[in-house]
């Protein structure tokens, strides 16, 4: 980019949101676990699967967000403060996790959890990963999606809520969520209209924002595999979670 | 496990081969690019794409498994030492990758490689994860397949030497590592035996080998689809490795 | 200690302040730097180069306290959250510290700064070890008098406006923080009542104290030998910052 | 430095042999510690501190050597090889340090060690740091005094030998190392030669033999006034370690 060219950042935002459009259509279309939901079909049993995998991924949130803080690569003094401050909101999340979990009976969960399931260390490790190395700026491709998912993933909490006649106090941690990730998502457009300076700013925050969902529908389809083993009496990872209370 | 109970090695490495039989069986029989391969049709450009692959995890190798040895966890130093070793042995492996795409006539490769695909990037991201947290004698795993792939491996190299025509000279990457691994791989099953002390050693070790070339095979099929759209004349990731000198 | 035995942080509170007025007592009557300064001796070179080491090891606050924060080691995630807001807050502060120095009439700062003293290297070096490693709480110990520093060095900074006739424009470095800190020393002594469980927390958090204002105190007396090789013309680490605009 | 010009390595290596003995010269005719060891004066209580504070440091080396070797900045291949092959040669030679102390008596080491005095402290977090930032090629100016230090320090070993009437295989920490580090010492000049490219490379090196040696003096002087508060009674530090078996 010629460095005298303003970037024209309200197209990139369109960008990314046709990116966001296209990629959730798909998953919502094509995951097994969308369709069960969608369709009013999920169990607790898949429902605490799931969540159990969030729980692990939103357990390294805040220490991935914070270890860009710490990068010595970086010139914009207000992107490390957002790093550092986003990641502190973070700390935490993932208890409302294992809340809603222990709210739909499964009270199992006190002593070590399961190990997460390969492709949810997968996203895990991929999060550490784009932290601590690469463009600096790229982690905020995943915030990007992160704070703007609601808009898609509504319905599938709204379905869940219904069929499995949850109360909004069973489903802190979607709820808890979207009431401030709209806040968030301001937070993450204005600290790239700050921060980014340069073509190859925007195309790695692209192209983190793609792959990062990209592993996280992949963790999707395996916590739908996981749930078929358990269905079949084979799934010997979450047996512990299946006693009810 | 009952500390008085000794750990059977034998039994324990009978299983990781028989568990690798079973992973390799299938990868062999149901990859795209070990099918294109066995069948002599592999051509330069796929052979080239998964060579570059090859050279991004491959050039994170010495470092993860450097990463092992200045963990404070470990009270057993010949593994320690072991981690040091087998790093130092490792750096630079990545350069016979390149030299071996170079002498097939892509010369294109002077500058910026083009960034690993999301596959590629998800395994290393994965061997730093595995290295830097958990189970300390857990990448074990990996080096275990890695450094025993050659008699799985064998027929896709002497595949794609007959195929594309190939001297020896210009296929270093593999036969230097074959010609070496045969020790790499009893220096592995003694360090194992020296180190591992209980049932969730062995657990974490068994662990990492299935994810760790389970997320190769998707390498595979990433790298198998990649050529499918450069063969279409999508693929624009690896335009400048496709002119030939 | 008898885990059912409640620590008492009020005694607790008040060993660390006798400590403290030990400390400081012994650093302004001995220190040739304090020395010169409360005698109304203090010079613009003098001055500069303290503030210079000053943005030295400020420039690695934020970072080495957020590098606790990322530590998979602490259970109470109300000092995880303590760790990254009070780094969030520390983030650019050391631009004061330059500011100040160019508003005294030293322009020559704006290429690359000299290499800090061997002792505030050793300072910064520590901040870093002690937070990546050992007790988690212990910098709190670093956090204990730093933020309650002012009661002993407002003689100092009073002195320094005085004899060098500076605006408070002058001074935002010490201006600042010494209206911050009032809240933030609460703040510390809050989370120490709410995370620290044992005596070995206590006695960590004490040592830390200890240590890292001692190395502190190293610093100045650095800057008051190397002040003196400059006035002797043999300084040649800071030729360029006594080349007045 | 004009890329064009060569640069002297003879001549660089006798500038930096020319510090060390300014630098030796200076410790050994100051330092308390050597003062008393070389009149004869040495006790086992005093030869026990200084072992203990040498296997405090020595059992890190290992590990900051190995850390230069996980850098993503270095080009120069050997270097990295270099680092994580001396790296692990290290493994473990802080153990040595142990059994030299248990060999004279002192047996109560078998709990958890005290903690390293703050100046061993200092020097462990220093070469940690010189080891994760600044110039990768620095820490080869430890290494250059390291390797050859013998050339100074045997007089101070065999006047403990004789002071103490020691079996040389009560002396195996000096002993093992004195016999591999000629070796040593010519590779640290090899891989000087080989990676150097630049002015600033080579001060680097000297920068930090300088400030790592000078650090090394503050902690034999550091050893010496704890055992003055151990003569005088007043030494906590070390209880355990003055029971004899």
């Amino acid at each position: 980019m010629n460095p005298s060219t303003e970037i024209n950042f309200e197209k990139f935002f369109q960008k990314l949101d046709s990116k966001l459009d296209q990629l959730w259509t798909k998953i919502l279309s094509s995951s097994p676990l969308a369709k069960t939901v969608l369709s009013g079909e999920v169990t607790k049993e898949l429902y605490g699967i799931y969540m159990l995998e969030t729980y692990h991924y939103t357990s390294h949130n805040a220490r991935n967000q914070a270890l860009v803080g710490i990068r010595n690569d970086i010139e914009s003094l207000p992107y490390i403060k957002f790093c550092l401050e986003h990641a502190a909101e973070e700390v935490g999340h993932e208890r409302m996790a294992l809340h809603d979990i222990r709210s739909i009976g499964f009270e199992g969960l006190d002593g070590a959890l399961p190990r997460p399931l390969m492709e949810t260390e997968a996203l895990i490790a991929y999060l550490y990963w784009i932290s601590f190395t690469g463009n600096p700026l790229q982690r905020l491709g995943y915030s990007y999606w992160a704070e703007s998912c609601y808009k898609y993933i509504n319905p599938l909490i709204q379905s869940i809520q219904k069929t499995l006649q949850l109360e909004p106090s069973q489903l802190t941690f979607f709820i808890a969520h979207s009431d401030i990730d709209a806040d968030h998502f301001e937070h993450v457009k204005t600290i790239i209209q700050r921060s980014c300076k340069s073509e190859a700013d925007l195309d790695a925050i692209e192209y983190v924002l793609t792959t990062s969902l990209k592993l996280t529908a992949r963790m999707l389809d395996a916590v739908y595999e996981e749930y078929q083993e358990v269905q079949l009496g084979r799934g010997r990872r979450y047996d512990f979670l299946c006693k009810k209370a």
